[in-house]
C-alpha cells in the first residue's frame, strides 16, 4: 500500500473524514470500517489510529460534521419573529437536508456508540447550538422566566420532527401515511403552536 | 443436534417465535440468527426454514407477535369520550410497553428487512388496529366529512410519539434533555390536541 506523507495531520484529518462521508452516503453506515477508510485515502489503517482512537471516535467526528452541515441549513432560514411561520421554515429546511443526506442522518441517530463512549462537550455543544435555533424561533411565545416551559417546547419539536424524518427513511411511514412528511410536519407546527398559544397563561 | 419430532408444526412455530423473542430481548436484535434460534428450540436450522422461507420472515412474524404485544397493552385503556385524557392515557401505555419491551420495540423499527420484502396484508392490518385506537380517541374533534385531517393528525401523533421514545431508547435523548419521556409525551399531546381544538373551524 503507497504510504503517503505529503499530507499534514490538519490535511490527512480533512482527507479521512471527507472519504468516511462518501462511504457512509453512497453505501450507508454499516459499510463504514476503518479499513475501508484507510484503503480509501491510501494510507495504512495505522495511520487512522494516530488520528482516532477507534472506530468510534472517527464516527463521532463524521457525525459532528453532519451536525454542522443540518446547522448550516438551518442557518439560511432568517427568522422572522413569527413562531409559526419560522418554526415551519425551519422544519422544511430540516427536512431538505434530510433528504439530500439520508444515510448521514441514518448514521447520526443510529449507529451506537460503545456504552462507555461518552461525547465530547464540544459534540453536545453543536446540538445545543441546533436546538438554540429552534428556541430563538419559539421564545416569542414564552415570557423570560418561562424557560423550562419553552425548553420542553423545543425538544418535543425536535423528537417529534426526529420521529416523522425516521419513520420516512426507515421506509415505515409508507405503512402509516401515503401523506407527505412535509404534510405530517406542518400538521405537527401549526397545531403544537396554536396548543401553546391557547394554552399560554394558564398554569 | 437432538431432533426432536414431539411437535406439530404449529407447536414448533410458537417455540420459535419464543425463543426468538428471548434472544431479541436480551441480547438485541443483532444477536438474532436462524442458527442461534436453531439451536435454541434443539431442532437444525432447516426445519426452521419449513416454517419460514428466511430470516427476515421470522423477524415479519416475530415483529408482528410485538404488534400484538403492543396492541394488548394499549387495549387496557378504555376511553372516555375526551381526546386529551384519553390520548395521554394511551401516550402513557405505548411509553410504558416501550420501558418494558424496549429491544422489541427497537426489532420493530431499526431492523432493516430486504427492500424486495414486502410486508404482507395482515402484517399492516396489525399497524392499522394499533393506528384505529388513536384515531378513536381523537374522532370527537373531527366531523365525519374530515377524515382525511383525523387520518393526519393520527399519523401525526403516532410519528411524533416514535420519535420521543426513539431518541430515549437510542440514548439520544439524554443529550437533548434531561426531563421525562413522559413529560415530552405529555406536552405533546395537549399542546397539539389544545391546536387541533383551537384551528377547529378554521381552514
Amino acid at each position: 500500500m503507497a504510504r503517503r506523507s505529503d499530507h499534514s495531520r490538519e490535511e490527512l484529518y480533512g482527507l479521512v473524514l471527507a472519504e468516511a462521508q462518501k462511504i457512509v452516503e453512497s453505501e450507508g453506515y454499516k459499510a463504514l470500517t476503518a479499513r475501508r477508510v484507510a484503503e480509501a485515502v491510501g494510507y495504512s489503517p495505522g495511520t487512522l489510529y494516530n488520528l482516532f482512537s477507534n472506530l468510534d471516535d472517527l464516527v463521532v467526528h463524521l457525525n459532528a460534521r453532519t451536525l454542522d452541515l443540518l446547522d448550516q441549513s438551518l442557518a439560511q432560514v432568517s427568522l422572522k419573529g413569527d413562531p409559526e411561520a419560522d418554526l415551519l421554515a425551519l422544519a422544511k429546511a430540516y427536512l431538505g437536508f434530510l433528504d439530500r443526506h439520508p444515510r448521514l442522518w441514518e448514521q447520526l441517530f443510529e449507529y451506537r456508540l460503545a456504552d462507555d463512549c461518552e461525547l465530547p462537550v464540544w459534540y453536545t455543544d453543536k446540538i445545543k447550538g441546533l436546538l438554540a435555533r429552534v428556541e430563538a424561533a419559539l421564545a416569542p411565545l414564552f415570557r423570560p422566566q418561562e424557560s423550562q416551559k419553552r425548553d420542553v417546547a423545543v425538544q418535543v419539536l425536535w423528537a417529534s420532527l426526529h420521529g416523522i424524518g425516521s419513520l420516512a427513511i426507515g421506509g415505515k411511514l409508507e405503512v402509516v401515511t401515503t401523506r407527505s412528511v412535509a404534510n405530517l410536519a406542518r400538521s405537527l407546527v401549526v397545531n403544537y403552536v396554536a396548543g401553546l398559544k391557547s394554552t399560554r397563561g394558564s398554569s
